[in-house]
């Protein structure tokens, strides 16, 4: 791992994931002792499947993928985490290693919080648990979304879907928004091919009439592209 | 709804579930005042996504199916539920609504507890919340793990898969297993219409060497179908 240690804006990643809304200042002291800021380059590979866990990770900025090897040596995405996500809690339950591996997919900076220290926390201060089922259901809820549109959605209407989360809101017609990671890793996050990818984003295209220029999209009028994407699914434009 | 009161075992689903293991008796205690036991008919709609969420359902036997529904009128299935499984608690963070829909898929006893009720336990006695929150991770585990296989498995594979889950642990060979519910709610559930179902259980009888006679299904050597469906999955069999 290439880790260099980031002296300023130790707290602010921590605040912004919510987690200690509502714990009292004993928390972010208590935390101040522990926890390190790094930051981390693009390539870096966390820690990998089975891996004992140390920390829980919160990150500040950048991009972390989440993901899992076959045996036949296929990669599948878990996930794909920026600001203000966490990630690493849940091998604080049952047998306190990783249950996926993690690699740096844009330069990241990321607090570590040692995982029996974060535990240890959580017990004495009941908030946190909350706010972290809170967050938890959040997620669950966003892979229903994920896994449904994986059943009813088409290719074409997955990526239009993705384009649509990075759309500003209030904002309805032409709409400037970059792709933030590798099509490859957009392609891989959406479980397509690459192949497949092309073929649906040129589709994307001539249909919903969107402009790709590199990691650029324009999109002219929003209202086609949600009649396109939304339809073949059970929750409506803008998503929770 | 068709809702019977059954008087008997009211507090064995509750246990079952773990969520209340290390809480003092005054849980339970506290417990008894406000649930009921319900004997409920299949076919039975609990609520729609969107309604105002009332109860946290704990599952005595029987099987719920959680599903959404698109603008199009298409189905996503979220989860099938049984014996030990409790749904509605997210609600309880959010907007207070179902996030989906709940539909009796064969006969259940569940046993319904106010979701004000069950949210001030949860405050009250912050063991609950980490053993929901252990809960919580490994449901998220089986979700990846569900999410993976529409990405790296055939059907056929995900069918085996299916059927490996169900399979009784240190059994290798003459394995004989009854699919809990509906062919077409199985297909459902993997994300697959019921002509691919058909098309793929043809294939894993034929490469799997499997035989299916209506809802029973017998498995001559599990090595062959395991080594036939997990090759494609990043964790080997048996699962956690």
């Amino acid at each position: 791992m290439q880790l260099q240690s980031q002296p300023d804006n130790s707290f602010d990643s921590i605040i912004a994931t919510g987690l200690f809304d509502g714990a009292d200042e004993a928390v972010t002291q208590s935390l101040a002792a522990g926890t390190s800021q790094q930051f981390i380059k693009k390539g870096t590979v966390l820690f990998i499947q089975g891996d004992e866990a140390k920390y829980v990770y919160i990150i500040h900025n950048g991009w972390i993928k989440l993901f899992n090897e076959t045996l036949d040596g296929d990669e599948a995405i878990v996930d794909i985490l920026t600001t203000g996500d966490y990630f690493g809690d849940s091998a604080m339950f049952g047998n306190q290693c990783y249950t996926f591996s993690a690699e740096v997919a844009e330069d990241v900076t990321a607090t570590l919080i040692p995982i029996q220290q974060f535990r240890n926390i959580i017990e004495e201060h009941p908030v946190i648990a909350i706010n972290m089922l809170s967050n938890m259901s959040r997620r669950r809820k966003q892979q229903d979304m994920e896994l449904e549109h994986r059943t009813l959605q088409n290719a074409p209407q997955r990526i239009g879907c993705f384009m649509l989360r990075l759309c500003p809101e209030g904002v309805t017609k032409n709409i400037l928004i970059h792709l933030p990671y590798d099509k490859t890793l957009v392609a891989a996050r959406l479980g397509m091919q690459p192949e497949t990818f092309s073929r649906a984003l040129a589709r994307l295209k001539k249909e919903a009439h969107i402009e790709v220029q590199g990691a650029t999209v324009h999109i002219s009028d929003l209202n086609e592209l949600t009649t396109y994407s939304c339809s073949a699914c059970s929750s409506s434009y803008p998503c929770e």
